[in-house]
This record gives structure tokens, C-alpha cells and sequence, in this order.
């Protein structure tokens, strides 16, 4: 097991360390119902600030997770959505979400 | 959707949190395989540290992850292993890993 495992652990970890900066699940999950524009998501995730926000989606975009998509008009519609890649989060997403609810109890200070 | 999982977000994020620590997901991964000694962990885990080791193996044990049972005799036999909590993180594990095997690159430095 150590061998087949040996070459995964530094992607194991780039990928949790991805997942695990505070508001970056939340923004997938959100996410993962559709594409979104900047502010739809803001309202869904109570407590990020549009700074935070902004940061996390760049994040997003350059780990190719989150594509941003421009359409002309006036005004210009910008409108974030999950890449493929992104989309395929949603496994592990789950599977942690569902341990967290089984064995962890809520922090009283979110 | 957001209102199923409001109550959810603190305890995803600390179940990230716990399993994003540099070193945890290889330490769980070896204790999947069975109860080990501190020396069988440290081998299997080329690269870390007898201090580093010991530190996240207490994190473990006060996350009630990791157990440590002590086998009395002479010399004192000291051995590691999942409980319960520990063994169903599997699931998730295994998920992430799924999902940086397929999308993520390895680094150049480990």
C-alpha cells in the first residue's frame, strides 16, 4: 500500500489544503447548483465578505476549479461557474460533509 | 440547500481542518491497515519527523481519531490505532484522494 500511495501524498495534501481554506467548500457547494453571479453567491454564503470572496474566486480560477465566464451587454453579465474538475469535488465534498455531521459537533463560535 | 447546511459549515470546516494537517492523512492511511507501534508509523511514512509524529498523533488521540493503548509488560508495549471515527474517515479519504490522483499534478518538492 505504501508504494501505490507513495507518489499521492503530495497531491493528497495540495488537495486538501485547497479544499480546507475557510469559505472554499461553501463556495463549491454553492456552486455545484448551477452557475452563479458574484453577488447571488455572496447572499448564499452568510458571513463572507466581498473581499473574502473576490480572493477565494481567484484561488478557484487558477486551480482550474472555477471558471468565470464574461458575456457582452450592457452591463457586462459575469458569472462564475465549476469547471469539470470542480463538478468531481463534489465525492469527497460529501464524504467529509457526511463524517463531519456524523462525529463532529458544531463549534460554538463558527 | 443552504438551510440543511448552515449548521453544517463549522463542522465541515473543522473536519478539513483536522484532516488537512501535513502528515494526517498518511498517518490515518497506516492506521487503516491496523493497530501499529510508534516505530512501524514512523517507517512507513518516509519523511517525517519523530517530533512531528508525536505531535500529530496527540492531535489525533484528542480528536478521538487515533487511540493509544498500552500493553502492560517489560518493556511496555504501546500501540496505535483507529477507533470507530477514525476507520469511517476513510470514505473520505479515499474520496479526495480519488479526486487528486485524477486533477491534481504532483509538486516538484514534496
Amino acid at each position: 500500500m505504501p508504494d501505490k500511495h507513495a507518489g499521492l501524498c503530495p497531491r493528497f495534501h495540495a488537495a486538501v489544503e485547497l479544499i480546507g481554506k475557510r469559505w472554499t467548500g461553501a463556495i463549491v457547494h454553492v456552486l455545484m447548483t448551477g452557475p452563479r453571479r458574484f453577488n447571488e453567491v455572496l447572499a448564499a454564503i452568510p458571513g463572507i465578505s466581498d473581499r473574502l470572496l473576490t480572493e477565494r474566486l481567484r484561488e478557484l480560477e487558477a486551480a482550474k476549479i472555477v471558471r468565470r465566464d464574461v458575456y457582452a451587454g450592457s452591463p457586462v453579465r459575469v458569472v462564475y461557474e465549476l469547471t469539470t474538475r470542480g463538478r468531481e469535488l463534489e465525492d469527497a465534498l460529501e464524504a467529509i460533509g457526511r463524517w463531519a455531521e456524523r462525529w463532529l459537533e458544531a463549534p460554538l463560535s463558527a
